[in-house]
């Protein structure tokens, strides 16, 4: 006998951009929203009755709709109340996962003063919030992505088992580079939360663990940054992070009478990938936020 | 007090064109291959000691050199010999996991016979295999992604609930068409699995049942994809899909005086998706093989 | 002084689908179509003025009128009767150029019997036309991007001049593989033209030039890809390809006490990229087709 | 007669990070660099003869060990040095051309202080620049690439033609953004000129340029940002702009009983594309110094 054992959809990648014209100076926000649902949707995976199934093109309406009557500020309230918006609105569904992408921009400068209603693509990372809302309560997940950190010293990786494929010579300095993808879990969903700064301030640690770390390996430097975030944030009770390595390889220059501990080759792939998860000791999911990885 | 929670680490897309040269009518396999380890190593995480990391480079040439050994027929088995090889041989290594996409080519024709040594990239989709290993046993998990499917006719979407963010207009004959995304879960990690066999009628049953559906929605046509391939093959226990609507819509070309019903614009995002995973009743995990979500 | 020295605008990449429904087996064309017009536009740029400047979204509207209208059959056509209406019909617009792909779709099979409504993209390379129309006449521009193509043997490099940076050895037998990008210009823009059937041989000519070609460097293929196109072609006056050389580098395997003439890495850049443009002599552009790079 | 009209190759993508280690501050560049070359290459075409084929291996090497004899300060002085290096010491190749992208990095914070030799990829535009070097001397082209400009306000689009096919509303008051591609050519090759000056000056100048000019079109903020930079830059001879509408369309709320002026969608594709050369009167190319269209 054949069953259905998981179900859910949504509308992915709604790229909606908030203006907000209060007076002179304009500010906006720009996102890209993805909507999954759950619930009690059998019926029309089993016989195409879709009397229990909010079409994926409302729920794009409803992101329009409630940016315009609510306006954006921080996207995990924002993620929040569309989550909440959609299993307390409709019966079927017991379960909602939002999640939002910020692109960052900067206000531009025009003859020395920033320019009124001007701005240019940061290109940086990704900001991201993640809300899920269901009968169990909320879990709200913050996190960034496509950061690139490089140090350029600092870094070795030596004392490493060789087993007979091992042709890797030890590095005593190495260029250490990743592009940081990050999610940190919130203790409560709590609406009190300061979103921005704690945002903010998880970042900077991410980035200063990164960089004022003597690293012996990127896993070392991995568990470091969850470390700092979870040490200086109460808010946060766990981090999970994935780096790639991203090799930089110096130039055999021998050949030519140079030397070789200035110029490096920047690859693309294969790549060596570090993941992991730290978590505060005790940190037991509290009122339905499970933990990252049993996400949804 | 903080914690290690999860750690795992590997070498990611090694890109490895494996050609078996026997005669004079040429053979390859194009092959990105992602190996993942875990077990014990907190102690890298922690302090930085190396002794029970294996080298992502060293894993690289491994994948290199098995493939220079025993060739490579069926990418389950070179998943999985790669996947046992990592954790019988690295003792803090208790799970390993390996991941494979194989790149399709077609033999080209010359002089209207076919090319003793020459080939084009199919481009179509990509097949995939997955293998992980660990104490509880082995697990093999194929499957595809990149099948771009369209119906142009043979699909509703009717009878669905209107709340007021609700402007869509039903259809009673729309395009369907999506890009395929699965994964199934073999019963057994047999290594007298008819894997090429298995891959070619789970593929083609996939696309019947997509082309063969009536769809009153795309959740239908979903479920009808997985048990379809249950019910015809059973050595596989679990399908699981990720289906975006690839959304055509009619364009109104009544200000321009015409009918509208054969031009349609193919929209980029936002768009459906729809998932599910659909399992053999009573096929519970045996020997080490958890559900497919339960990854990892 | 400051002046304006060229001026164009368009619609980038409007995505039509456009289908046919006489009858039970319907048909489809899966189009994306640039529109570039030049003429008398400086008054826009210069103050702003745009009674001039017939809007992109006009241009829009005319692909998908004009497909309704017309029908799609050969993308060259269709692409030339583009180009004529916008010169024809907005005085200022001087010339008109529009490019446009064409994604391959195979009909699938549903129980042994060619599918009447159901398709599979087909991924392989992409079709192109261009058409450019002004007041010297029409030009038409076939080619193709995206066509991978691989020889396991039948290329070598050797013989080449060896600077101080020169480390490469000699290859006396090693993998050739190229993504073919190609453009070839059709002597007139008649109407007359059999366009399928120039597309399908000019493909099949430039593969079995690859493929029939013993190689000593990929200058000497590309120049047999488009020799062999204007020998059997005579509609063709001209062909331009561009041609990355896309690595496969043997894995040195004897640390491993392996061979290493049947594993290859295959790498994504840097990469050698070789490219020239082979045409008939004496073909002197007439009536307004001037060479391909030339273009616009 | 068929005949060669044209040739020319190089290595493409050679990604190179210079470090500069001098005392305790780090410094690098982070490059990539593709190398093309023509000349007498006519032998290798037509019969694979390599006498004069310099292998795009050792172009790669080149790269590489220039880097380390010289350092790279300016990315215009390392594409000139390179592309002199080619044509003085090969005698067939006869022009040489040299691509740079330099992707921009800035020094992070730690505690307060900037990081000795920590680096966050900045991700905004890439600087680009281009040298070309042969019989008739040098020419550099510096620009960029991936500025996204956008202005909430302060654009129109009004007083356009209609057509059968014209359906747009005029726009009083639209958000108006694009990704800057931008490349100006300079006077002389001139090892004098402060390249990073002269890069820091234009890129501001079309920053400013965007921000500062009200648009009754993106074809006048195009010319206003080529005007602004050849007024206020005497070693700029030619700047051609080539500018994507990123259309942010407003959504239409009345549906739902909300004001629609303050959400808009973000759409990616068709897109106007908006292309123009602003040029300084009688800067005729002196000394091999062509236009940038004429290219290379």
């Amino acid at each position: 006998m054949v069953t259905l054992a998981e179900a859910r959809y949504g509308k992915a990648q709604t790229r909606i951009v908030r203006v907000c014209r209060d007076g002179d100076r304009h500010e906006f926000k720009d996102l890209n929203v993805s909507v999954t649902l759950a619930g009690d949707l059998a019926d029309t995976y089993l016989t195409g009755d879709n009397a229990k199934v909010l079409p994926t093109d409302s729920q794009k309406n409803t992101v329009y709709a409630k940016a315009a009557e609510h306006g954006v500020d921080q996207i995990e309230d924002f993620a929040l109340l569309l989550a909440r918006h959609f299993v307390d609105s409709q019966q079927p569904i017991h379960r909602a996962r939002v999640d939002i992408e910020e692109y960052r921009w900067e206000r531009v400068s025009l003859a020395g003063e920033p320019a009124p209603h001007s701005f240019a693509r940061a290109g940086r990372e990704t900001r991201l919030a993640s809300a899920t809302y269901g009968r169990g309560g909320a879990r709200v997940v913050s996190g960034l992505t496509g950061l690139v950190l490089l140090n350029t010293t600092g870094s070795e990786f030596r004392g490493y088992p060789r087993d007979r494929y091992t042709t890797l010579p030890e590095a005593g300095d190495r260029i250490l580079a990743t592009a940081v993808d990050a999610r940190w879990r919130h203790a409560a969903a709590d609406a009190d939360t300061d979103w921005a700064d704690s945002y903010a301030e998880a970042s900077r640690h991410l980035v200063e663990a990164f960089a004022g770390t003597y690293s012996r390996s990127l896993q070392q430097t991995l568990y470091a940054m969850g470390e700092r975030v979870l040490r200086h944030r109460p808010e946060i009770a766990e981090v999970r992070l994935s780096l790639p390595n991203k090799h930089h390889l110096p130039v055999d220059l021998t050949p030519f009478g140079l030397s070789s501990d200035e110029v490096f080759v920047a690859t693309d792939r294969p790549y060596g990938l570090v993941e992991g998860t730290v978590c505060r000791g005790g940190a037991e999911p509290a009122d339905g936020s499970g933990p990252i990885d049993g996400a949804w």
